[in-house]
């Protein structure tokens, strides 16, 4: 209702930026990633509502014009691959255009949040019995705990963990047992990656890992290696932190914005 | 039993080889793939047993052993990033060394069979209601028909596609559905691939697109662009065809070896 | 004025490009090039008023505001480098973020226009007395006279061409003599190339080159190897080709649409 | 005239090049560029008679065969791309043979006097009234103020800076202002660069910045970040610099060798 | 003979190369090397006879065989460029095969026994009356003497040096007089590279370099250049230290197991 | 004498250039390769004494200065490694600086002889009693028998070979059998590669193969892929050639320049 819309003061989206770089600096991406404001229709746009999604698709994107949000916030950048045009004939381009000719802002904190103290990996850790938790790549110079990954020391069986985790997920989850495993097999430490985790996780010693996607050929080099791997569809990793996020921004912002999760965002997969 | 064992005249490897690449030659296969004859422990090897089968696990290796088979056919290459050393630390090296050290000898064909007429590709298409069938990228110079992945044309839903493709790699199916598809959507066209087929169907304009596994950021793409994926984890979507390929060679050998599909050889993953 | 602004009923943007693909195909443009319709607002867009200038600065843009245009033709793609993101920050993304945010279609043909017939290098050529013309790089497949650059034969002294292509561009000459030649030299041969032709001229036999601008180390070697060299400044070697290519378009748009050429327009560089 | 010539009691070439480097070393140059003693006809060679140039074009080597020189000093480096064979076919490989064909030697400093206190550049920013000065990018381990370009603090109108300039170099200048620059902006900060000095200069937060060329391209980034250019012309960016050098070498060899100033020696661009 | 066969009690491979580890670690090892265990035919594997050789011929390997031996140790690696198959079609090959048919593992030091002290340049070495001797490229953090080549200070004439190397090796040796060099040249400084000292040798100011073969044109440099050459045959210079090496290695395993150096193994190469 | 020098009348290095290429044209020489007219001092120079050498060292350059030479002709480039200097701190830099500062011009003319028909290959087929021959590679477009290296007929036993070799070479040889091969063991095929024939022969299939050197483990690949290796030493698997050439070249020039073997070249290598 337009009486609702009319209570939030805004902000600059300036202080916007900056307090979502104060909670995670881009600084902290990676460098192949494309992270931060990536669209500024304006000079001194005024922020009043905002709309957090884990992928920014185009069922998002009516929402987001639906609510007349004035940024969105996106963990993947919808722009990775640069641009040499912006037409109407591939959906990242109408994305973006979409965004500008409605004078949307468009952030992306993606590795940046996967790092941070308090963020995507440290969402998903949750899901298991954390008696120890550290980052798999520790970040130099950076507050103890930053990084990439976690490697969590638990004390659970494997049947435990799937179950804690389709509970933290809200979702199914997919198993590829070690050659020795089985469901009672008690694990002592976890290695953990949002996303995609099969380069990240190379080589690392765990019990078990969890991730969202992963290829055949992986898998079978985890199995091979006294490693059991748990899947959780790659976005199904990840969005869930929005809803903590959300409350973090809220009390940063302290309520100048109206902050709402996407009813349109979720997984393209289901299993049938 | 002994008696069952001696009732198998047998063939030289060399003219396995040669019912091999006679049904699929190698020259088909991918520059970047290894396929063909990988292990040779001898010259002039006699084969009477052999052993098909998807992936060489160590489970699996542990099979051929026990079946005492003198040959294993594995559809996927157990050496694909070449070797500088062959030790006990890790499990392709292992299987390397147990096929010399038990005279075992190995053949992939791989990409070969993914090209040749009546192949895993042809093989994954009879999920669909073919009204019309041919190749996504034709081989120069080879017989009608041969080619990478396929392009079927057809006239049934979403739904009934699922149904059948269920019912035909005995597994269950990950639905991604285009932005305006449904079940009810009907088809006109399905891209195939076995396997990881992410970028051989880049860009192919099909209704619905079929193969193992898929990045979430390439199923989006897909989704955008008017196409529904539908995955059946990796191996699912390839194992299914070595039944008719036992027949096959069968037919080749007229009797002289005996074979058999492994017991130990699936996809690593379930879906909980 | 309100009234005129109402008089021109209009194309739609697909029509204008085609119109503007038909005179010079995009085909045509260099593969390092980035050509064709750049921004594309919305699907339908109607065009009504159309800007035509060589470079897309700032004051262009602000003019192109002004006179209310639906589209910019700009002969230089103001997106050349590709974008990774568009912001407030870098004019280059200034100028695109206003051309969507005010929902105005950007085309850039560039080096479409300098090797079709009738083009950017026919315009310029048009200094020499010509006696005889063709193309530097003729293209293979395509009408004759197209390719890149053009070489003239003539029979005129040096100081006559430098006063003919002075009154040409209306603008001032930069001359840098070959080791043996003065103003009373004859000439024979021209070697043609607008914009930056150092490196396409390379290496021709002529007895003067015009280009926009090259470097002195270039210019060096052709002085050393009995070539004059003639300087125009950049874009004064590519602008003066608006006014014939106005006349063009508005025939093949049969009146549709009202056409200005920048004022606003101008080489950066003046000689003091 | 013999008497004369025969008044310079020379010194051993072994010696110039000391002191050539002991005012700025090779090691200064860039890592991409080749300066230093070039030629070298024979051993111990004599050195009484020396020429200095900007560049090392036939007119001028003409100039040094007929002035008896034994050693000429060419700012530019007469080979630079590496030479594979020194025939007749090309002018810089008949440099070279004439050089050695009449045993003079050739000695290039470059990028060596660019970054040396008292080089070329702080001789290029005396035209401006400086207030301060540092090098762009300072040479590490370097005595201080030397470096790579030059940052001047002044206080003064662009108009003034013209001005000056013309008179420094004794040539015409090109202008090309900042969006929001004219005549009468008062300058604070003017970035140097002698020769071509568009990448260098790239991202120099500056009121001017003043080079011998540089491409449209960049002009129009310089003029849209709030910086007004000032061109010179390549060598006329450098030229001026000889006269000083000159005074500085007499010294260093305490007049035991004659030294010239090139008279054919020039930029080959003039506007007309 | 069986009980002469029997009389040794043998160790775990594992012991044993941690015993060739412990004189010379793989880490010294250069980068682009394949050195250490190369082939483990099975865990746990008992060694009791050892065959020591330079190069793993198949003449070698028949060799192994007949003398029933458990490890080779081949101071070349028999892997170098990397395998994709191993089958009876290549001599390399069919020697992998062979070891993993007969469980006989392999093992190769190469550049580490290079470097380390008391390895192959070190006996190399002792051709020369050494007054003094050091790495030519020392190793980071090794013991000192430790490195790549070696560096000798002595005093004789090249003739003397010729006579002892040969006797040294025990074979003939090439000689490449420098430019101003004969055979009573007195010689102070003498490079040192076992096998093929090409590109580690460049540039290493010397009277005399020794190695074991060179190309014509690096030869010819080095001969201008004041050092005259001296070739033993790429395998002529390295073998000798076999049997320095099979006292260290006995002494290692306290008698364990019984050793042999090859009598097969020998340098290509003769003169006629 | 300088009666006898005045009794050659000379020709204009052009024209002598002209019957060199006629002999052999330079485009047959390989990319990599820098041939034909390297050094030419002036314009219409005028040969009445030539050098032929296959190494221009630096004793050799002094013979031509005796000699009072115009010409060298080199068998191999003395500037192969492009020049960024010519000073007298490095041989090859002097050998230059001394063909210039002594109007000695130089032409080289490598690969281009080694294919050509009545070439250095040819020469050294030779050695054997040819029953057929055939280049290695034969060159598109050329004279039938053009092309690199030979591949010969015969039918004689290596020792028989290896004794005929040295006369024609006069010269010693290094022999390494194949595996399987003796003295007493017959030919058919005959591999030939002036020169370092490692790369080039690779994977020829011959009994025997000649080349002036090879490196140890491609002649351990030979050997152990069934071909015997003759070495003469890099440049006596090419010197020879000369004596065939004076003759042909005297014809050319019909006795117009006086022509020359020197003295002082020979292959570095002596065997002890």
């Amino acid at each position: 209702s337009l009486r609702k819309m009319a209570s939030f003061r805004g902000q600059k989206l300036e202080q916007v930026v900056q307090q979502l770089e104060g909670f995670a600096p881009i600084s902290l991406a990676e460098k192949w990633d494309n992270v931060g404001l990536l669209i500024e229709p304006t000079s001194n746009k005024l922020v009043q509502r905002i709309l957090l999604t884990n992928d920014l698709t185009e069922p998002v994107m009516g929402e987001a014009l639906d609510k007349k949000v004035d940024l969105i916030i996106s963990y993947h950048p919808p722009i990775f691959r640069p641009l040499t045009r912006i037409t109407q004939s591939n959906w990242k381009e109408r994305v973006v255009a979409s965004c500008l000719l409605n004078s949307v802002a468009l952030y992306s904190p993606h590795t940046a949040w996967d790092k941070v103290v308090g963020g995507v990996n440290d969402w998903l850790s949750k899901a298991v019995d954390i008696k120890g938790i550290k980052p798999l790549v520790p970040e130099a110079g950076a507050e103890p705990g930053t990084g990439s990954g976690r490697l969590v020391d638990t004390n659970m069986s494997i049947a435990q963990l799937v179950q804690d985790l389709q509970k933290h997920i809200e979702q199914s989850v997919h198993v590829a047992y070690a050659v020795e495993h089985h469901g009672n097999t008690q694990l002592r430490t976890v290695g953990i990656c949002a996303g995609s985790g099969g380069s990240l996780l190379r080589g690392v010693q765990a019990d078990v890992v969890i991730t969202g996607e992963m290829s055949h050929h992986e898998i079978l080099d985890f199995n091979h290696n006294g490693t059991t791997v748990l899947l959780c569809n790659h976005s199904n990793s990840e969005r869930g932190y929005l809803k903590e996020f959300k409350t973090l921004l809220s009390d940063r912002l302290e309520g100048a914005c109206e902050l709402f999760i996407s009813e349109k965002d979720k997984d393209p997969l289901q299993t049938l």
